[in-house]
């Protein structure tokens, strides 16, 4: 299943991809739907009002997650072009809710900064709560995948020893347009290709396949220092090929379209614009 | 004012003290309460039913804050004792709404860890949404102060660069007992004695009146990046005398009693306890 969050009648409805059209699933967005514990069985059978997806004005999967968690260090080439050791443990970050936008809303260039930056990013969305998961409980509280640019402010990132400032700019990070079930992406392990596209121009480009803390093995590591609930994010790291690291470095402006996109899930597109 | 959230009846409400009896302001919690714009009169003149004060079991005065923030490298001191220079900026990490336990709650020590540390910490509590807030709009953006522990995970918070894995364990941050308005404690710069007590012993001592990057400056500089939203929670940084930084190392065992304590604001009263 692909299913998703629509803005309507100025509020939010969950809805699923049936063909051509979003099919009502009778909740106000997926964190809703996936509080509940058949929430698998409900998006399956709704049948509900339906909307034509084409068009339609997709809010982040999950609007208001408890939990936005990230991965840095997590692809090899990547690693290797920040000039880093292959690390032992997954390196975390977070985000706040206040940080998403949907998948094809502008990505606003705050005036603070002149390094905006790009990270493509496989997403897990946790369907059940879990804490101190073992692996078949990891693998059985992913309730699918979705996409993320975890756009960053890099000149606030370095400005101290912790990422957090340059991670969390309100309204900077796309994410979605659907969460994807694992069965239709191979499994809870998907090798998938991800890319990032700037103005047709490919920035990056990997496989999901290649992540050294695959998302089973993150849900049971981060689950082992706080519980997950269901809606919660972990956004399992970038692929070489972000503006920071080229030579010359590049970074988002105004008027630019950046396409972050994973086979079998879709493509955020979003417009840079400067906010004045 | 001095106002907390209470545990009652299976669920919580917003209470003001008034010498030895907790009154009932109407909300289910402080972050209710602060989200009405007229929060300051509304708790003022609240006449609701009545609870002794004196084994009050009060959870975090904001149990769902959106935001939880906190500052690393504010105190003088604590700079100097971890061997670094002074900061041109301040730096942040968070922790979410799950790792936050009430102030009198036990403090679990996880069995994954052997270097369980504190840090007294001031907190800023917002009383008003804001965005690049101004020195003015930051000072009134400010509902009041309480106190936290920021319990650390050492080991776990040094396995990478960033410090989050450490900082965001499950039910682990004392954060209480009450959130006292600015007019009680000389201003939105209080300068105020700081202290961790373990077992009778003095750990830490400050005077916040000391830090670097104080709560109005805070509000201005996080604002710049995300809004800030009635009851988040800003942890401003601690002091000298953690036992990371303790020669021999001292680390929190099974047992002990840390009381955390800033002067007119109250203590964070709580044993840890041995996770099985």
């Amino acid at each position: 299943m692909k299913l998703a969050t629509l803005r309507v009648d100025g509020g939010t409805r969950a809805v699923r991809l049936d063909g051509d059209v979003l099919v009502d699933l009778g909740y106000d967005d997926l964190g809703a739907l996936f509080a509940r514990a058949d929430w698998a069985t409900v998006a399956a059978e709704a049948t509900g009002k339906t909307w034509p997806a084409e068009g339609a004005d997709l809010a982040p999967v999950v609007p208001n997650p408890s939990k936005v968690i990230c991965v840095g260090h997590n692809y090899t080439n990547h690693i290797k072009e920040m000039g880093r050791k292959l690390p032992s443990y997954p390196t975390l970050f977070t985000k706040f809710a206040d940080s998403l936008i949907g998948p094809n809303d502008p990505i606003l260039k705050p005036a603070e900064t002149e390094a905006l930056d790009w990270e493509v990013e496989l997403v897990v969305v946790i369907g059940k709560p879990v804490r101190r998961a073992s692996e078949e409980e990891a693998a059985t509280a992913i309730a699918g995948f979705t996409v993320m640019n975890d756009v960053s402010v890099r000149d606030w990132q370095f400005r101290t020893i912790e990422w957090t400032q340059g991670k969390i700019w309100d309204s900077s990070t796309p994410v979605g347009p659907y969460v994807v079930t694992p069965d239709e992406v191979g499994g809870v392990r998907p090798a998938l290709r991800v890319r990032t596209v700037i103005d047709d121009q490919v920035m990056q480009q990997d496989d999901t396949g290649t992540l050294l803390f695959d998302p089973v093995r993150l849900v049971e590591y981060i689950s082992t220092v706080i519980r997950l609930n269901p809606g919660d994010l972990i956004a399992t790291g970038t692929p070489a090929g972000v503006g920071h690291a080229r030579d010359p470095k590049v970074y988002l402006t105004g008027g630019e379209t950046v396409v972050t996109t994973i086979d079998g899930l879709g493509a955020c597109v979003n417009r840079v614009v400067e906010e004045a």
